[in-house]
């Protein structure tokens, strides 16, 4: 290989490498979700990174669509190219005829072509979760990566209002153990819904919840102003405007006495709060989600004490699977925002310190006459379950602790011929630098185990 | 949603689908093996999916490069190309122009740039452990995929053969573990070039290892008709024959006991076979690894009771780095073939059956009216850290049973009007059908805890 040219090491633009104390803090936040939801009954699946292009163009808007990163077909791509097409170079004719595969841009419409393709084997409702990279063809910057995690965990074919429930109970749970204090906020598609149709503008459903999902940053007066520039009446959108500085779920109640779709969205979110309810869970009608399937309950969760935007959301949606022929399958699902979560825990300095230590104790055999021996004890240790390593670099001390030092390690043990032939160490405290002498490798064993 | 036309739900070729029984049996191997690594002090990285296809290009030969799944650029990709190119219609010449990303082939590459450019923030010698999916545009068949696992342990920056006896003892460990009968195939590429140096053919080396490589496909007497191939006399081609047929070690000191390089290479395997020799690491000189870049130990593992070709491989290598600019960063790596050891243990039975058993007891409310009592039941079970889940689905027994046989849930509780009012459950054995009467639920936790 050493003819290659050489070249300089650099990433593609939005994407990232995870140095080891990062991976080990990404994996604390990922097995802490996952106890919760393999507790809850959900159940691990994968799909694959590449899926056909087919499966993933339209279902993410036209925006969407120019985000998907697309695979170039193998071989002579250029073949199947109208000749005509070709000369006049357009890009997005061209695209359909050199790319048939695409990198999946979320989870969510995989588990839908997931669901319909294995119904047959799957066990109904079907409660999955999925933890993986999808990519996106965004602009990167501060926080914004061309691939980056999602974590999701949905139920599919059941339209119990317990599922609701549960979901929340989770996102309880998962924040608590992760230590950050959130506020989850809950709302419903069908409340939205029923304050279009009371202010006489349901045909404006989508630009209302698309204006609503900005309160958070333009504020209530914000939305006063957009809702102007909806072709609705000065009454209209005082209704509107009025209703969504309402507090009180109770207050809807005599308002859409009358909006079946109203009293349905009522009823739902008061039997989710009735059992689901606490002090972290809140009603709040500007909740809206941008995302045009939801139907039903919609959650955003966000961070009490940090300004960091939302860091978990979900939703129901009835029709998702639809698009691959499923039938009455209505699903609800839950996201956790890792990326954000990350952020979050590390400006608030929430990751316990043990979670980046892997190993216990360095040996450090003092030359390599005493490599074997060196060798021998720390192979004891590993038998024994513990964690051990030997150190196998330059033998300077200051190397050494600058080595346990890096890997978290806690303990040291150097190895000459004193400790060769007597088989007494000297156990180092990597930290304080304090030492025990004249323990025996089961007393280290002992120690450590 | 409604509005997006149907498409027939299926897989780009040569990806998978995982259900989740498949994903919990993947996941026991990868744990199976974190856990070793971990002990021995290997760190877990990661790496993009996505690289700049100029640290990919030219790394894997040109079949290799032909391999490489290219992404598309974004927004007008054709812009670029050279009219006249593009009216040609040349492929080959196109890629450079549209095309600046692709996905990774490997974990190696990647590794040598992240050492490379991170070298500042890394602990030498570095240890590092990396599982993840790599891509191939490799044309699908039967146990190939284009999208497949790989699972990778390397040491950067140590000379030290101590690495090679501990990677050597970590196989020996896993597949222990996993409990697979398997030979650790083991030589060293120094010998290889020794006796390609001893046959007065040393440029024939390359050519030598390929042919040497094929040795488990074409047997001994393949491998002697294809070296008459190779330009080499009649006597230069039975020196070779002859030694590739010696099993013994020691039988080759006398042999090279005047080139330096056999020497050092087989002082190199004596002491690797000194500490971490056992009855299912053996020598074996027709084990050549086609890779080019090994430049010392290598290591194939094979299982003795399933024909399935190598299911782990490895070696040293001395100049990965540098062609990212990376100097003296001696590597040895091992790497565990994730997808066939998976077919193996299938084949074998060797998954232990309560590695899909997430859910302990599954709770079916009689009515919609047990709902809320049920699922404080489940929640009580959850805090005290049972797997427990509420059906909400069909409550017809049948599917009930059905559900938890899919899911592997050992117990069923259903719960109606009776046990609502008394507080006291049935246990039901899924299987077998037993019942235990009268149980609180404190009686429950106690039993399942």
């Amino acid at each position: 290989m050493s003819e290659v040219k050489k070249i300089k090491p650099q990433l593609s633009k939005g994407t990232r490498d995870f140095l080891p104390g990062e991976v080990a803090k990404r994996n604390y936040i990922f097995d802490t979700i996952k106890i919760v939801f393999r507790k809850y009954g959900f159940e691990e699946i994968e799909t694959p990174a590449i899926e056909r292009l087919e499966t993933l163009t339209g279902k993410y808007g036209e925006e969407g669509d120019k985000l998907l990163f697309k695979i170039l077909n193998s071989g002579d791509y250029l073949k199947d190219v109208p000749k005509e097409e070709l000369a006049v170079g357009n890009s997005h004719l061209a695209t359909k005829y050199i790319a048939e595969k695409g990198l999946r841009y979320d989870l969510t419409v995989p588990l839908a072509r997931y669901v319909v393709q294995h119904q047959d084997n799957l066990a109904f409702p079907f409660k999955r979760f999925h933890i993986g990279p999808v990519w996106r063809a965004d602009r990167p910057q501060k926080g914004r990566y061309q691939e980056f995690y999602q974590c999701d965990a949905d139920v599919i074919g059941s339209n119990s209002l317990m599922n609701e429930v549960e979901l929340t109970k989770i996102y309880v749970e998962v924040f608590l153990k992760l230590g950050l204090d959130v506020s989850i906020r809950i709302n419903n598609r069908k409340i939205l819904e029923a304050i279009a149709a009371y202010a006489g503008c349901r045909e404006n459903l989508t630009g209302l919840t698309t204006i609503i999902d900005k309160v958070d940053k333009i504020g209530i007066e914000g939305v006063a102003n957009e809702l102007g520039k909806l072709s609705l009446t000065e009454e209209q959108q005082q209704k509107i405007y009025s209703l969504l500085q309402t507090k009180n779920l109770s207050s809807f109640s005599s308002v859409f006495k009358d909006t079946e779709i109203g009293k349905k969205g009522i009823e739902e979110l008061e039997f989710v709060l009735s059992i689901a309810g606490s002090k972290n869970v809140v009603f709040d009608i500007t909740l809206a989600r941008g995302l045009n399937y939801y139907t039903g309950t919609i959650w955003e969760v966000v961070c009490n004490n940090v300004q960091m935007g939302s860091i978990a959301s979900g939703g129901r949606y009835d029709n998702l699977t639809e698009m691959f022929g499923g039938q009455n399958m209505s699903g609800v699902g839950i996201s956790f925002g890792i990326e954000r979560i990350y952020d979050v825990m590390e400006e608030l300095n929430l990751f316990p310190e043990t979670i980046s230590q892997g190993v216990k104790v360095l040996f450090v055999p003092r030359d390599q006459s005493a490599e074997e021996f060196t060798f021998l004890q720390v192979q004891q240790l590993r038998d024994a379950g513990i964690a051990a390593e030997i150190f196998l670099g330059n033998v300077k001390k200051q190397k050494q602790f600058a080595y346990a030092e890096q890997k978290n390690i806690a303990f040291l043990v150097e190895v000459g011929e004193n400790e060769t032939q007597l088989g007494k160490f000297r156990l180092r405290n990597a930290k304080t630098r304090d030492i025990q002498n004249d323990l025996t490798l089961t007393d280290i064993i002992q120690l450590l185990a």
